[in-house]
């Protein structure tokens, strides 16, 4: 039985006829294969990435950052329109029962030389008007599935540093549910930003030499279960997704994500280190 | 008596009646300040760096990233049109006799959102003509004095990665006169490239923490001296300069220019790890 996925912050999502991602009850997520123009090379780039991963990262501390993949499958697309290609990759939120979920879109630019004039326009201006150029990532989507704050996709683009800073200090709160009265209690933000901290080093560690992939529009997600009744955070989770703009990184890092990335660290630094002066 | 610069390798160059730089014999160099027109903020702009610098870089080691600056002095002008309002900065070449020098410009981006629109396009235009795109810096200027390698502006700024990297292991060569015969020796590699990868290093790290500037269009510069006779290299040195394009970072990283720094760092350190095999 195939279901549409409850938790999916960002991204096209399977309802309305739209064609989105399903989730089977053994942990696989099945992604339709993006290939819905002739000259859509999404789909066929995040299957080559996919292919060409185990030979490029050897190293399984970091194909840790990466959900497993099994192939593709022809299955029932969820717009209906009958059988489409799909790749079968690790349900990460399989396990979960009320995760918080927050995806971060990295790198202040989100399209490559090799793009088409057109698109390269259309990034080039939400680049420019989300918070993705001045601070080198934006928040695609976060959600906490107790209290349901969820802000809308639309409210997060244009958010400032400060804006971006709250909504940070939110996830990892346990009073985020009258968002507008609370001051963020910040009560899960070591628990959390401290794993999340030091997977985003070795991430970043790989990034300072990695010469093989460049990533763009590449989100990192970050998962994690709040128990409110011990007062516990659990399971904290980095991975990264969405490779339908992976690169040949030629033998170049990819600065783009590695600024980001960095951009991204130490606003979760800041926090951290104000959470640990209130313990 | 002021004189125009000998190794000046980027930049405005006060000859033929351009308003350029000067120096004198004590080790001060006048950079005139920019106000070509009404709305050119670029004079005001470094003069206000400058002299916010102290304050906000106390620690030595940062400050001793930047060349010394003794406040500005009404000079005739280089292009003959009178008194016009110098930059008094300490003179990065004095000492040195016969220097290699090497500008170059960090950061995939050379332009910020506050800039207007015309300046926005002609900057992206170049960055992506250029290597910055690509790569994350350019090679803004590069000379030899001893052999007089001195490659045009024009071909330093469409070089590929592979392009770019035979230009950084020529810098470090005894033998970059017949530049299309030789394969560098990259002689002075270790001796340049680890002590430069040193500062670099201090600088990373404090491009990691620091959220006061965004640094665009400024540019390393690199210099040291060659002792062909002894086969050494001496006086290695790492400054930043050109501060007209700074801007307030807002509490944000500069991830443009962090990621294009940790790009050029990782051209050193390929070149520093194929010179130390062959020792």
């Amino acid at each position: 039985m195939l279901k549409i996925p409850e938790h999916q912050v960002a991204g096209h999502k399977a309802k309305d006829g739209i064609l989105g991602p399903l989730v089977d009850d053994f942990g696989k997520f099945y992604k339709p294969l993006q290939t819905n123009k002739d000259d859509d090379t999404r789909g066929s780039t995040e299957l080559s990435f996919y292919t060409s991963l185990a030979a490029a990262a050897h190293d399984y501390s970091i194909r840790s950052f990466f959900p497993a993949f099994h192939g593709t499958r022809l299955l029932d697309a969820s717009d209906g329109s009958g059988p489409h290609p799909h790749l079968v990759l690790e349900d990460l939120l399989c396990g979960y029962s009320k995760p918080s979920v927050m995806d971060v879109k990295i790198g202040s630019r989100t399209w490559h030389l090799g793009d088409s004039e057109d698109y390269i326009c259309k990034c080039l201006k939400k680049d420019r008007e989300s918070s993705s150029l001045p601070l080198g990532f934006r928040i695609s989507g976060v959600k906490d599935s107790i209290s349901s704050w969820e802000p809308t996709r639309k409210s997060l683009q244009c958010l400032s540093a400060h804006g971006v800073a709250l909504v940070l200090n939110k996830f990892v709160s346990s009073n985020n549910i009258n968002h507008d009265d609370h001051h963020p209690d910040c009560a899960f933000a070591t628990e959390v930003y401290g794993a999340v901290l030091e997977r985003l080093q070795k991430l970043k560690d790989w990034f300072e030499v990695q010469t093989v992939y460049h990533f763009y529009s590449c989100s990192v997600l970050v998962v994690y279960e709040k128990d409110l009744g011990k007062g516990k955070a659990t399971n904290p989770l980095v991975k990264l997704v969405d490779f339908a703009h992976v690169v040949d990184g030629n033998g170049v890092i990819d600065h783009n994500f590695l600024g980001g990335l960095c951009s991204f660290i130490k606003f979760l630094k800041d926090i951290l280190a104000v959470a640990c002066l209130h313990k």
